[in-house]
Formats: structure tokens, C-alpha cells, sequence
């Protein structure tokens, strides 16, 4: 820290993203990117929207805006472009978060997000099993954040549970982070119209296999975003740059190839949950790209350490509650081979 | 405002930023754009890492800051990466920002990223003339923000009043704001190794043609680097995108072609500056690439709006101390002469 930082933020603690290593080749599966390159149309129309970069982009992200809310059978005016969800994040917790409340085990960044902006929170611890109490978060007072499907456990809450608590905090926003609902969990976008008080948050990072694009949405009414767009006015205006915005449109244009792909992402999360299981994990049911793994023969840290050495990259969370767990991205089928054979012959190794 | 917005922001008011019409087609001269396209290898770049966008960005932008570093012969621990040059002065904001002192003429967000971060500002008036009087900054006891050139006026600094405002601030920030410097002014980066309150801001929207692709860096000491990383890796790791990135190195490959630009740029500056001043403009000597002018013959938002009409866009800037004077991007020499054009017809027009 130099002598000139602010107070204010001495004692923030970052967030650690996962590693993005640039040198060696690794099977990687520890940040929930997709096995699968973005849709031809991707990158026609990154290029010729580079051609275009000498101009500003339109800081009402207008034309992608459109198409997304599209896509979701709902107006422009209810959705907000963002350089990456994590961006909708921030804005709405500087926005709407006066005290917060989350599960104690989630998204990382939720905790950095409170103490960068100076909130209160509370953890609420999950279940012994790792799933959410619906009822933990009713009448709670509070702004509610959850993940739905949550991270790192990939567990889903049905869509009657979300409407339920956003039904109870009618005072509060509840905003719900469907990183990963495209991988099997429902999603409360339907819910905005009925709710002012919803705020849904999505990414481009992973059924769209636009990670290194940086592309999310925040969704919602009207005056949610209103309200977004005087932060975003106020930090970022031209946040989404020509190219991204392209390679959105196009995406969204040829949204069939990104089913298909969810649903391969679907068939080898159900195979690799099974094998896991047989190799003698505990392996909670998971709507996501990834699954958390835990085995009573091998600490969490000990198994990335083991697979790293390998070739192989899953992600460990250094928490307490989950350190015997291991988060792993589920890639191809071939990927997941790899993965379950290194995974075996460590355990054979540890075992004998 | 909705009911849920927090009233730490209530008062907020947001940049505004320059038109970017999506309909009509203008000769646009309000947003301090190049009327020059990118360089070739730009596009090529970033369809390449289009095609990669599945992965995340490397959270560190390695390759671009290293790219950058070496061009202005300093190492990457030095820069910092940004989308955009406005997340770079927030993040400066927010790390160094106790109590802060700028120009009562300048950037319009300095004043909103003060608001944003709660920090109290004190604006020093410009002498009559509209040129900073560097003695206003000496010994202030506060954090220092100056845009050389400054905008709107784009009337530069020495750097040895640069250095004098450093030296004399030795326990605050100098934050100095270099998105025009290519045009004409003296870059304060060789003095980083010498101060180590000193961060320099700089841009790829002007000179490099790649507003739209939103790059930026701060510049300075390696302890003020690290403390900006605290804060982006708070708020957002993954900030610039895989396809600016590439763009980004592509365009500092092919530096011949943008230091030609500005040449052009200069050439064109002298040019209009000349002929306004013929038609009776008062048009203060610009190192940046657009012009400020004023005169007595119309008002600045009365030539604002018949120039719009026309098909020309102009900037405006609705502050009493400027409200007479336009600001005019510097494009090609056909679009300044048909603003030229234009403003004769007008002056004609209100004189008749």
C-alpha cells in the first residue's frame, strides 16, 4: 500500500479471480468458462466493428440491448448492458444496498462488492447439505442477494422459493445472479413485471462462451434501471465497447448453437456427477457448468495441488466450510475423461 | 428514481456525455473522436481473439500493458490497464481521493467522480483567459487533478509547471489527465521515476482511433499501480476485454500511422484555428485536437444548434462561465471546411 491510499478502503481484501494461466497448456476447469469457441458470427462481426472503433460507442448500448431484451420477450428499457456482470453487481449493490444479506458460502464477490461500498451484511449459513433455506431469506428487511444456481455448489432453488422471498422483502431489492441458469435452473426474469422490487442479473461469460468479452445484463423494472443507469452514468458511460456489443448481437442470433451446447454441457455433467460418485464423492445435484466434489480420501487442497501437477486445473476455496471441496467446470467429454482418470489414479496413489 | 435507491446517491448528477447519434448522419465534431480510422492490423487483431473469447481476459492484461510499458520505455509494473480512461481516474478517485482541487473549467466527470465517491472539491477558477495559473497549485494540501491540455480549452501546460505542482504537493496525488497529449503537449511519464505522487492518465480513444474499443492506463509509480489494483480487483478483474487487448498491441505496432494522424491533426488545427479567427472567433492556441472558440457575433448554444441543423455537430457546454464558446473536434480538412462553411453562412445569416 502506498502512503497516498485512502483509508477509507485499508482494509479491503480483493477478490481472487481463478487463475488464467498464460504460459502452460492446462485442461482448464476451475473458472466456468465454456469448452466451446463463440458462433461463427462472432467473429465476422468483432471485426467489423473494429473497423468502426475510431467512434465512441453508443453509451445507451442500444442495438444489444434490444436484442437481449428480445431474446427475453421483454422491453429495452428493462435491461441494462454491462462490461460483465460482475459490473451489475457493483452498480446495483451501490445503488440499492443499504444492509445485505447472502448465503455465507456463494459468489466471492459479493462480500468485496459490500465492503467496497461500505455495507453491513449478513452471511446466512447453508444448510448442512449446502443448500439454501428459502425461509432464512423471507421478511428478512434487508437488500437479498443469491445466486440461483448458487456458486460453488451448483444447487438451484425453484422458482416458487425465489418469487416467495422476493414476495416477502417487498421493501428491498432481491437480486438474483443467474450466472448459471441456463444450464438447467428456471429463471425469474417472468417475475419482473409482477415485482419492482426483482433485479436479475446475467452473463454472456458462460452458456455464451463470451467470457473474454465482457458482456452481462442486469433486468428488471423500469425504475431499477433508471436507477442503474444514474451509476453507470456516473462511472462508466461508454462501458461496452463496439466490438462487444457486436459479438452479443451475434450471439444472440444464432442462440440454437448455444442450446445445443448447454444441453452437451448438461449430458457430461450428469456423467461426470455419476462417475464421481462412483469413484466414492459426495457430489451435490447440480444446475450448472461445474460441480463441487468432496471425498473423504483427499483434502480439497491436496486434489487441486495433485491435479494441477498434472495437467488438470480445478478451483479450491480457501474458506473453511468448503476446503475439503473441490469446484470443478465441466468441459467435453474428453476433458472430463482426462479429468476423472488423473482424479482416480490420485486416489489410487493417496490410498496406497 | 426508484424507492429502493439508496440516498447516498440521491443528489448524484451523472456525466453527460456527447451525443452519439444512431440515425442521421453528421459531420460529427463533438466528441474529440479521429476522423481517422483504426490501422489496418487492428481489425485482423481482433477477430483473431474474437475467436478466443470463450476464456476470460487475463485479469493482469499482461501483453497490452507490456506493450504499452516498453513503448514509453518504463516496465509494466508502471501501468495499469483500464477500460477506458474514465475507470482510471474513478479508481484514482477512489484510492487517493481525500479532498481534492481541479480547474473550474475541465473535464465535466472530475466533478461527478468526486460526487461519487463522496470526497469534498475545491474548484480554482481559470484566469480570464481561460489558461491555468499554475501558482493556484502549489502547497495545496490536497489531492491535485489537471487535464494537460486541459479540455475544453485545450490550452497546455509547460511541464516545468508540471514539475512545480508535483514537487510542491509532495504528500497528495497529482493526477494528471493526458487524453490529448499526443496533439501537442509535454508528457509528464518521464517523471515518474523521480516522483512518486505523481499518476498520469492516459488514452487510446484520441490520438489512437479507438474510442470505441475503450483502452486506457494509468501511469506512475509501482506502489500507486498496486493500490489501483486494489481497487480494480474489487470492483472489476476483468475490466479490459480479449478483443481491446489485441487491438490495443496491434495499434502500438503500427505507431508510424497514428503519429502521422496527429500530425494531420495539427496541420488541420492551425488551419480552422486561423480561418475562425479571420471570421472574428477568439480561439485561444489548442495543443489538443479540437478547438475552443467564441464570438461576439452569436452565442455559443444559438451556433451549437444551426450548426446541428446543418449537419454539423459541435459541443456545448451549458456552464455560465462558457456558455458563449463552442468546442470543435479537429477532423479532416473536408470536414472543416464544411463547418467552416456552415459558420460563415450562419454569421452571415444572424448579421443580416
Amino acid at each position: 500500500m502506498s502512503r497516498f491510499f485512502t483509508e477509507k478502503y485499508a482494509s479491503l481484501v480483493p477478490y481472487t479471480p481463478g487463475e488464467q494461466p498464460q504460459n502452460r497448456q492446462y485442461i482448464k476447469l476451475n473458472t466456468n468458462e465454456s469448452p466451446f469457441p463463440p458462433s461463427p458470427g462472432v467473429a465476422a462481426a468483432a471485426a467489423r466493428e473494429a473497423a468502426n472503433c475510431r467512434l465512441y460507442s453508443d453509451p445507451e448500448s442500444r442495438l444489444v440491448s434490444e436484442a437481449f431484451a428480445k431474446s427475453l420477450g421483454i422491453k429495452r428499457e428493462n435491461v441494462l448492458a454491462v462490461n460483465g456482470s460482475d459490473e451489475a453487481l457493483n452498480f446495483a449493490f451501490m445503488a440499492f444496498g443499504d444492509t445485505l444479506v447472502f448465503p455465507d458460502i456463494s459468489y466471492g464477490f459479493y462480500p468485496v462488492f459490500a465492503a467496497l461500498n461500505h455495507i453491513p451484511y449478513t452471511e446466512i449459513p447453508l444448510r448442512e447439505d449446502l443448500s439454501i433455506r428459502a425461509e432464512d431469506y423471507l421478511n428478512t428487511g434487508k437488500m437479498v442477494v443469491l445466486a440461483n444456481p448458487n456458486a460453488p455448489t451448483g444447487i438451484a432453488l425453484p422458482l416458487g422459493d425465489i418469487e416467495r422471498i422476493v414476495h416477502s422483502n417487498p421493501d428491498h431489492v432481491v437480486l438474483i445472479d443467474e450466472a448459471y441458469v441456463d444450464f438447467g435452473a428456471e429463471s425469474a426474469v417472468p417475475l419482473i413485471g409482477t415485482y419492482d422490487n426483482l433485479l436479475v442479473v446475467q452473463t454472456f461469460s458462460k452458456s455464451r462462451s463470451l467470457a473474454g468479452a465482457r458482456l452481462g445484463f442486469a433486468i428488471g423494472n423500469e425504475a431499477l434501471i433508471r436507477d442503474l443507469n444514474t451509476i453507470k452514468y456516473s462511472t462508466n458511460p461508454y462501458n461496452v465497447n463496439r466490438m462487444t456489443s457486436a459479438a452479443g448481437i451475434a450471439a444472440l442470433e444464432e442462440d440454437g448453437y448455444y442450446r445445443e451446447n448447454a444441453k452437451t454441457i448438461q449430458q457430461n455433467r450428469r456423467y461426470t456427477t455419476d462417475a464421481l460418485r462412483a469413484l466414492g464423492f459426495t457430489v451435490p445435484e447440480s444446475s450448472a457448468n461445474f460441480l463441487f466434489a468432496r471425498s473423504d480420501a483427499i483434502d480439497g487442497g491436496e486434489l487441486y495441488r495433485k491435479l494441477k501437477e498434472r495437467g488438470v486445473l480445478v478451483r479450491h476455496f480457501d474458506k473453511a466450510r468448503i476446503s475439503a471441496w473441490v469446484r470443478v467446470t465441466i468441459g467435453t467429454r474428453e476433458q472430463m475423461d482426462a479429468f476423472l482418470r488423473e482424479t482416480e489414479e490420485i486416489l489410487n496413489e493417496v490410498r496406497a
